[in-house]
């Protein structure tokens, strides 16, 4: 029998608890043992929940509780989440966690004093809430060097996105909706400025280079200036407008950054609708592949934190080597990277201006919407700006998505 | 470092080949060590090959090598790759194959060998070519109850349906292009009656179950018998029609089968085009997720049996456990599963016998196609085939998909 301590008794921690509480059998099977759940971290009381007993307020109960082999981290935020998940490890407890900001800030640390203590510090849970993922990059694609991951990595956007493009409605329309709907947040700055879907690719970024990502260092625009207008435009190009997170690699150059882009019709992507997530991953010997499910909610993301613990349970004493070095990866300047853009301008440009700035373009038209809207030939994002620059009156920019 | 024998060096052999010696760096880092190809057994000669020397005749010399510390196969076909599989694993060799004939009809025989002998017996290829499936089931899904997988498992019918959907064409038509684009088999059996569908949902659910399905007890319809017609309905009913293996388990009962079914055009699914292969997976706490990516072609595939090979260097002595024992799997019959049901009449049956031998019913109406066509309601498939049966004048029949 392996004793679970479960920190943080919220949405996820709950989930958590509920996973091994019901799933009993099956997770016995594949972890060889029965997981029980004996302590729960939580500043609060539960009086009337069936696992009452169970919460203590003090992490010190658990750190001297020499029962306890597996930590499960569900509090979110940097402190004192780091500093209870470095002890566990640095007791020989493997922790698995569903905390984003813990991972993108601290992952190089926590992986190395995992290894140095002979236990595991898992994070399946922190990209893509219950999509296999992060195991699937780690001990799947093995074979493959891994030349392009692009993700749909927050389901909130998606959402808004979703309703935008189908309903034609406004941003702050589908906005009140979903926080309406408990999906997005009073302050929803982490989803719709893209802050959430960055530490995401920021992570995904580090475990397939295999160094450390600043999230900090990549670029990020969120959907916040997309309007109807655009979708009645990518409607007419037979495309779609998701908030991609992407990083890839060319010429030897590191390259991410997440934005609003257009996705064409025939490409996975483009068919991810609603608070759904998907993985888009592109090796060199396997091609194409994408990874599709749920990236939050409850018992989702609790299934992957659970199947975390269960690795760990086969695991018990053996690290499992996962690349994360804490020396930093150097991200390209975007300035140098290829691409199309779809362009927005007010009538007054004329074609020959257009096409002497951005050379050969395609123009878009859509009935009733009175300006001048085109899609460039490729061309570095360095030369777009400084072609948009010196000719102004750019109403609008959405990168159109190639695979890289 | 590590030497591989390569059984077969057809397309995917030659594949696993070229994928070992381009992704060496890698693979080597992924694998803790390098991993050098150093017997092929194939009966040819390969005159000119970079690989020529280390191509031998007979196996023995690869049984007989003592440096040969995993054996990939790729012969295809029952004999002599089961014997041959069987000999290395009975030497304590780890065996990754891309085998579906030899893994559906073996798996558990093979699995116990491995596990006897403290070795691997790997077969992510097997089903879904290099999609990560195999492992994501057996290693991250675990802490679910899996209770639907539905997978598109063939390329070549999902790039005929495609065609015959997105250009009206009829099956004799894209199966010659089929054919002459090398996607088709001369004798495509195989594929379009839907057996090679079959063995690969009988491996999948002999995984999720833990026990043997004969792929012989698997209800199998292929798409032969899809019309131009079909497809317009399907259009005015916002469906697509797909080839879909599906295996559920619903109040205690295991149910399997392989038939083209109408798919709506919300259901991830539905977006899976040309050759590409998806497998989408409801569990009880991860709700629906998908796997998309080739399912076949050489590096794909490859990539997937060099992933196993690499897992089975990481686990040299020890054994994963899989669980899939010989014991047998009862099919609950097809005929007590739930459904609905798009049939097609010809004209001359009345509404009122219509209803009264089904029940309810949805009309659909196609321009220029004269005949009666409905969707039943939610019905069990024998009553269906009784109501069908003593009505007669059914044209066709397709199932409408539904999440079991």
């Amino acid at each position: 029998m392996i004793n679970v301590a479960v920190l943080g008794y919220g949405t996820i921690g709950a989930g958590v608890v509920q996973v091994l509480q019901t799933n009993v059998e099956s997770i016995a099977k594949n972890a060889g043992q029965p997981i029980v759940v004996k302590r729960i971290l939580d500043l609060r009381e539960f009086p009337g929940d069936p696992n009452e007993k169970l919460v203590v307020h003090d992490y010190n109960i658990i750190k001297e509780d020499e029962d306890i082999q597996i930590v499960v981290e569900c509090m979110g935020g940097l402190n004192p989440a780091y500093t209870f998940v470095k002890t566990a490890l640095e007791q020989g407890r493997s922790v698995a966690t569903s905390n984003k900001e813990l991972v993108a800030k601290y992952g190089a640390e926590l992986i190395a004093t995992a290894r140095a203590n002979a236990c595991n510090f898992l994070f399946e849970a922190s990209v893509g809430g219950g999509i296999p993922l992060i195991r699937p990059l780690t001990s799947c694609l093995t074979a493959d060097v891994i030349q392009e991951i692009t993700g749909i990595l927050n389901g909130t956007t998606n959402y808004m996105l979703t309703k935008m493009g189908e309903e034609g409605r406004a941003f702050e329309d589908v906005l009140k909706e979903a926080q309406e709907r408990g999906y997005a947040e009073l302050h929803p700055e982490a989803d719709v400025e893209g802050y959430d879907a960055c530490r995401k690719i920021a992570i995904l970024t580090s475990l397939i280079s295999g160094y450390q990502v600043n999230f900090e260092d990549i670029h990020t625009e969120g959907i916040t200036h997309i309007t109807a207008e655009d979708f009645r435009y990518a409607k007419a190009m037979n495309s779609g407008i998701k908030l991609l997170a992407k990083s890839w690699k060319k010429d030897g150059n590191n390259y991410a950054m997440v934005a609003p882009m257009l996705v064409g019709h025939d490409h996975p992507l483009y068919a991810v609708r609603d608070v759904f997530n998907a993985i888009f991953v592109h090796g060199n010997m396997v091609d194409d592949i994408m990874f599709y499910g749920k990236g939050a909610g409850k018992l989702p993301t609790a299934s992957a934190v659970v199947s975390d613990v269960v690795e760990s349970a086969k695991a018990l004493g053996v690290n499992h080597r996962i690349f994360w070095s804490p020396e930093k990866l150097s991200l390209q300047s975007l300035a140098k990277c290829e691409g199309r853009y779809f362009v927005r301008m007010d009538k007054e440009v004329s074609p020959e201006d257009i096409e002497e700035s951005f050379g050969p373009v395609d123009y878009i038209s859509v009935d009733g919407i009175d300006e001048t809207a085109f899609v460039t030939g490729i061309m570095t994002e360095g030369s777009y700006r400084r072609a948009a620059a010196s000719l102004g009156h750019v109403i609008q920019m959405i990168r159109v998505y190639s695979k890289s």
